[in-house]
């Protein structure tokens, strides 16, 4: 079996991994066909508890750091080698689907079973990894787990967030019995997470996999404009000072800087009008922007082209203008050699594939400021997540599980 | 005193009407110097109390209808012709000035006392009126009094309005002792109401008098556009269907379409974007639209206007459009004889003045469709009312006051 031309034909268990899914998206499972599976509660337990039996079942090591993360190892034929990883998160938002964050750990178990059914060793170890809370539903930040084992932040202040009853994450912890002993990040080979795209693009270029470049660099803003709340119907238009009015310039202004490059985006999901009265003209409008972009270049422009259309709009209404950054993550490419694993991999399988960038977080973003990473993009229907209606294809499930084996193996080697 | 010449030169007190202003915005009183006397509370019933008084020390018949709306009745030669009748209303917004309404009683009154100073009577009688809860602040709708006195709706329906406690509104009335038995309704030979402008045009203009023109009509629609929400991360600019970038487009045309006439008026004051979070693309945006106008002709044009760029906007971004009409008051023109009369007074002082609309409400509005009325408009300090900070000139408010008294004496005739 272990014949490079032979080898490079294997294939995960389709069913197995669709089984496992399946099965792990009954804890949690609401109404609608949806999970809620938030992060330390007994539904996360319980996704936990089963997530450790099937690695243990399966032959895997497993350990639990500080931070509840779970790692499930699979001997490699050189003991000392740091491990090739790959995971992703089994908590959900309240009103979450089967597959974000689920899939990824569940492909990556498939990658072991399907070493297992073959009799395939690697060189390096490969560990399957459960990050705590990335959807950060019930504690902040998002993606706590994985940014602690990286350093982002410490230990003691991701321990010490409380929820909306305040109950103190590493309290919560410790209650579902995932507050363990591994000591907080180590040494890792390469990191992989399979994902669904949790946006439109695959579907829309006809594509199975998405060859992740990297994540996009986020910076968020809240733009206040002010100008002179008045009656609506005393008040004639020339003597106006509509704040609202002047505020909807400068939306378009950001919508259109978006449409910089294919891959930047910027956006306005928050409003809040003062008084917010139907017969008040509006004195006050604060409204968030959310800037992405795959460089720092770029991110630059978007912000500096904002800034200066704002202060344009406000300086010809007569309005005040004040702008304050609330979020600033730097773009994240990914590293080249992953990358050109993951596309040769589909390449060879005649996969429809496509580059592409990540525009959400996830935790391999973190796990990228500390060993080579890359992400396996599959659909999901209609680009919905978040979602209880998110959806995906046996056939772009078991699509992404090949491309993980084959960019795994490409980085740990086989035996 | 008789002899025209004379007549035609009297002017009002305009210390004791500053005075009888400043001791009503004594009751309720606010520290930040302005009058909170929410319709048919403890304030207002000493408010009503010291108009009553006030009255019956000028010799002036008192009557109270089943609304609570008061009448002050200077007697005429002609014992059976109808009263001329001015006032406006004692109660005021939460956060309200000292000269919104007040304004409009207290010069009325000023008028009977200066006439009683100058031994002057008229042919027809002289009625102060007090209309109750003009604001709408506790009780709905806004210009009840007045409302249920022309027939606009039943006393029984706005008897049963109940407050934000389940108080109705004429068990309120009961409690303050203000629910007369004069029936309501009864002939008007015409009715004349100062008020502060409560916008900024005659300040804007330097003019001391407006000459109302009649009150716009209104019309007052919801909108509400509905897009594909969806994460800002993952979904690139030309997959999106942004609700609110569409409803910035319509918000635009509306604020252009108000620019019609100088006497147009197109607001949006109310905004709710859903789901309003500051990373997902918002899926539905509902807003209002308050379109003012002084013909038919021209409301027509703004809503049609209205519709027509809402659905072309909604056409070529993919978004669905519903729109709700909610309110509808049509224009008001006063009758020619009472502005002439408010016009001519002005001119003869010496005042400059001008022709405008009232874009508010006003109980006048409801007074014009059961007999002649006119308005008479005096500057505020920033065209703000509704506000603690609401204020105007004595010289301006006196002004205001001798114009009413010869418009009053105008079509009262002197005896």
């Amino acid at each position: 079996m272990n014949a490079p031309e032979q080898i490079l034909r294997l294939t995960v268990n389709g069913d197995r991994l669709w089984q496992s899914l399946m099965d792990m998206a009954r804890i949690g499972a609401t109404p609608k066909g949806g999970v809620k599976r938030i992060a330390l509660t007994p539904e996360d337990k319980a996704g936990r508890d089963q997530f450790v039996a099937w690695c243990r079942a399966a032959g895997l090591a497993v350990r639990i750091d500080r931070m509840g993360n779970i790692f499930a190892r699979r001997a490699g034929v050189d003991a000392a080698a740091a491990p090739v990883m790959s995971g992703s998160h089994l908590d959900t938002q309240p009103s979450g689907g089967r597959f974000d964050g689920c899939y990824g750990v569940m492909a990556a178990l498939e990658v072991c079973r399907s070493l297992d059914d073959y009799g395939i060793r690697t060189r390096a170890p490969l560990e399957v990894a459960v990050w705590t809370n990335e959807e950060g539903s019930r504690f902040t930040p998002v993606m706590e787990g994985s940014g602690v084992f990286v350093g982002a932040f410490t230990l003691e202040h991701a321990r010490a967030q409380t929820d909306a009853d305040g109950i103190a994450m590493g309290d919560a912890l410790d209650a579902i019995g995932y507050s363990g002993e591994t000591p907080m990040g180590f040494p890792v080979a390469a990191y992989f997470e399979a994902h669904i795209e949790q946006g439109p693009v695959l579907e829309d270029a006809g594509k199975v996999i998405g060859v992740v470049e990297g994540g996009l660099g986020q910076r968020w803003f809240n733009l206040t404009v002010t100008g002179m709340e008045a009656h609506a119907g005393p008040t004639p238009m020339r003597l106006r000072r509509d704040a609202l009015q002047g505020a909807t310039h400068i939306m378009q202004a950001i919508d259109a800087l978006g449409r910089l490059t294919p891959s930047t985006r910027a956006t306005v999901g928050y409003v809040k009008v003062e008084p917010n009265s139907r017969n008040v003209i509006p004195g006050r409008v604060t409204f968030s922007a959310d800037l992405r972009a795959a460089t720092v270049d770029e991110l630059a422009q978007l912000e500096s082209g904002m800034r200066a259309a704002a202060e344009r709009v406000c300086r010809e209404r007569g309005l005040t203008l004040a702008i304050e950054q609330t979020v600033e993550f730097p773009p994240t490419p990914f590293a080249p050699a992953c990358r050109d694993a993951v596309r040769a991999a589909a390449a060879r399988f005649g996969y429809p594939h496509m580059d592409l960038v990540s525009g959400a977080g996830h935790d391999a973003i973190y796990l990228a400021s500390v060993c080579p990473t890359g992400m396996i993009f599959v659909p999901c229907k209609d680009g919905i997540s978040h979602n209880e209606i998110e959806d995906a294809k046996p056939s772009d499930l078991t699509a992404g599980a090949n491309v993980l084996l084959h960019a795994m193996l490409d980085r740990a080697g086989v035996a």
